[in-house]
């Protein structure tokens, strides 16, 4: 840390509250406490929100960053009594009420942490630097920049074997993010991609997507599960239920029966853990790194610490494992603590908190998507075009909603991709790879 | 280079063209000669062609890289005997008809050099490593991100002087892009950044524009440098006409009278030099790096080598140091060049090069621009309006021009610059910065 480098925001009559992270926990209670007697600060290592949902539409060239990322000055304008700052906790100190950040001492009132998830490599943790994960947006934009460098690649090569490897994708979890990444991939091959490369084959480009359970979407109805693998198959992607993979080396994927599948792109989005910050001890954590947290949001044996969204864990009879790690969720836990927080203050009772399912949904492509409600479950055009409304509707901003509603109306009626900038040269470590100053060996 | 790359498009009857570099030139050149009997070969460092004149609007936050950057296989879709490599010339051979790249040798009938130009530091070499250029859609970014990196450090010190240091800007030379980019920094300055700094006085934020020359815009009409002139400093920019910059130590800018202005943010867009490949001989280019070229620009001493655009410095009575390193030029020769080749391929005489001036603008932030076209100058609201009909109409595709229609509609009403996200983190070289992991030292 810089010596010139203060905390300088001063504490006033409010009591003040601490949040880490400004994903859509922390930014849905940040906005629900604004107009309450709080000081807030917010803070997060990005300047911006992530609408993750549609990240995988940044990483194959549908949507540009700035549509689905919002910068979260923004969100807050003209907010009373709120503070910003980009940084990243170190340490939390709950005998002194302080966060050690990379900015600075951080006193607090209340804490809530909103931390979310992070990637979880399980047993494959030493492969993990070939991977290719998506749960940010530079993630996205590294992604979006190995497909098609793949492809220059592939035009370089007269050997068939490693042609087909750079044109290759293995996706491995068939949640929505490795469903909707398959459906987004096999659709670029279909339309996209032969056109920018007519000297390419792409008979030889195969798109596998491997999952431990025996469907894809595995929490989705029966009924959405099935009508999803007709349609990625129906794309032509690979599916492989009930498969796990093994190793990856950055040329092959071994499964768990030993088969092997070459391909140069290896994206995971198989398995999140939560992403706490240290301080807390080791007991607060159930397996899976997430906050044992009590009805209220408290984590246990505190009492004015508190965690939201995907880091927490709220254990009950209903939810033995607790809740599922959606933004449905994370937004009606920070809403809901907002509450809680005002009934404190007014030494109140605070309400345990009840999540309201409203249904969950996944798309597959032009056309094409599942949507579960509570009494009902369908697919097709009707569920595509209802994803579409939902997924708009949820963006930040009248801006970025507008942006979005023209990109995927130019998107549909051109069968085309347009942002296939390649501005990130990614390197795969100990890879030769085509960057903006030409292929450079490891 | 690594050893599976081979260079593999195949021969055919048809002679073969190859340009080194898709900018306004290359581009021109390969579109004009897309239906005449030649096989074309475009090389480029990057995927994507980039529109220059709108960089500045990406590093203020106003547009998104992938509205004025275009892939170039989409802008060459369905282009019969035409293709495309990513990657770096290392050294033409003309003995050989032959140039060596990062991807292999190839072959030509006839070379085009298209290579453009680079930054010229001139004896501020050493101290360029704390620069922030503005030629390349990856430098836009760096640029926007640092400005706006510095605003977070500003808020995180209470050393008044270093808080000034870290608003202010540094802009050295007021030609197009200087001018702009002071332009809407200071529109910045005035309606984006108090919205999301209320904590920081923006009436102690510099912005400085250096020029050696006694006007800026030097190469347009009295009149209009006189409007810009006065335009700039209603904005609150500091023009500093005359005055060179002799040294910045990442701290404080120097001028030749010896004053020091502090700022963390030191913008170069003072010189171009010309940026030839490798293998010509020293007696092929003129002062400031350009390539001598003949009236049909061809280089002296060889028949089958070609130079077009800001690289090129075709020496005529008129044109004493070679054309304005400007678009229009660089479009107008590879047009030009396109007939000749076919000419020459026909056994006729190749017609000399005459450009055609259509005039020159320039923008300086919100109902502001100046014209100069042949007969008239005028500045104001009409000629801001003509600017930005000419440059939405230049915009390659029609998606681009109706996103950044959109992006100034709503950046003119909204008083806003919609798009800043930190997403690449620029480090200044031994300095501390705040990036997405937080600050870092050196």
């Amino acid at each position: 840390m810089d010596d010139t480098v203060t905390f300088t925001i001063p504490r006033t009559q409010l009591p003040r509250v601490v949040i880490i992270g400004g994903g859509f926990a922390g930014v849905k209670l940040a906005k629900s406490i604004a107009h309450k007697r709080f000081q807030t600060v917010l803070i997060d290592k990005h300047n911006y929100h992530t609408f993750q949902p549609l990240l995988y539409q940044v990483a194959t060239g549908g949507l540009e960053p700035g549509s689905i990322a919002y910068p979260l000055r923004r969100a807050f304008k003209r907010t009373p009594n709120f503070h910003f700052r980009v940084g990243e906790v170190q340490d939390v100190r709950p005998a002194q009420q302080c966060v050690t950040t990379s900015i600075g001492e951080i006193y607090y009132d209340y804490l809530v942490i909103a931390t979310g998830s992070t990637n979880n490599f399980f047993n494959l943790k030493d492969d993990a630097d070939q991977f290719m994960p998506l749960k940010t947006v530079p993630e996205a934009l590294n992604l979006r920049s190995i497909l098609l460098q793949n492809m220059e690649k592939a035009l370089l090569t007269q050997d068939e074997g490693l042609r087909k490897q750079f044109m290759s994708v293995v996706i491995v979890g068939a949640g929505p993010s490795g469903v909707e990444l398959a459906g987004a991939i096999s659709e670029m091959r279909k339309y996209v991609l032969p056109k920018d490369y007519p000297e390419l084959d792409f008979s030889q480009m195969e798109v596998h997507l491997f999952e431990m359970a025996d469907a894809v979407l595995p929490p989705m109805s029966d009924k959405s599960s099935a009508n999803a693998l007709a349609a990625l198959e129906r794309f032509g992607v690979q599916v492989h239920l009930h498969t796990a993979i093994t190793s990856y080396d950055g040329n092959f994927a071994t499964d768990d029966s030993g088969q092997q599948y070459r391909a140069e792109t290896f994206i995971w989005t198989a398995g999140v853990k939560g992403a706490p910050p240290a301080g807390l001890s080791k007991e607060a954590l159930v397996p899976g790194d997430r906050i044992r947290v009590d009805r209220y949001n408290r984590v246990e044996g505190f009492e004015n610490i508190f965690a939201i969204g995907d880091v927490a864990a709220m254990v009950t009879d209903k939810t033995p494992k607790g809740h599922p790690m959606l933004a449905p969720v994370a937004m009606q836990q920070g809403e809901h603590l907002a509450n809680n927080l005002e009934r404190l203050q007014a030494d109140q009772l605070m309400a345990p908190f009840e999540y309201f399912d409203k249904g969950n949904m996944a798309t597959i492509g032009r056309n094409n998507a599942v949507v579960d409600l509570k009494l009902k479950s369908f697919s097709g055009f009707p569920a595509w075009f209802i994803w579409m409304f939902v997924h708009i509707f949820q963006l930040i901003g009248f801006r970025n909603k507008a942006i979005v509603f023209i990109d995927w109306v130019w998107n549909y009626f051109t069968y085309d991709r347009a942002l296939r900038l390649i501005i990130r040269p990614y390197r795969k470590p100990g890879r030769t790879v085509i960057t903006a100053e030409g292929p450079k060996d490891k």
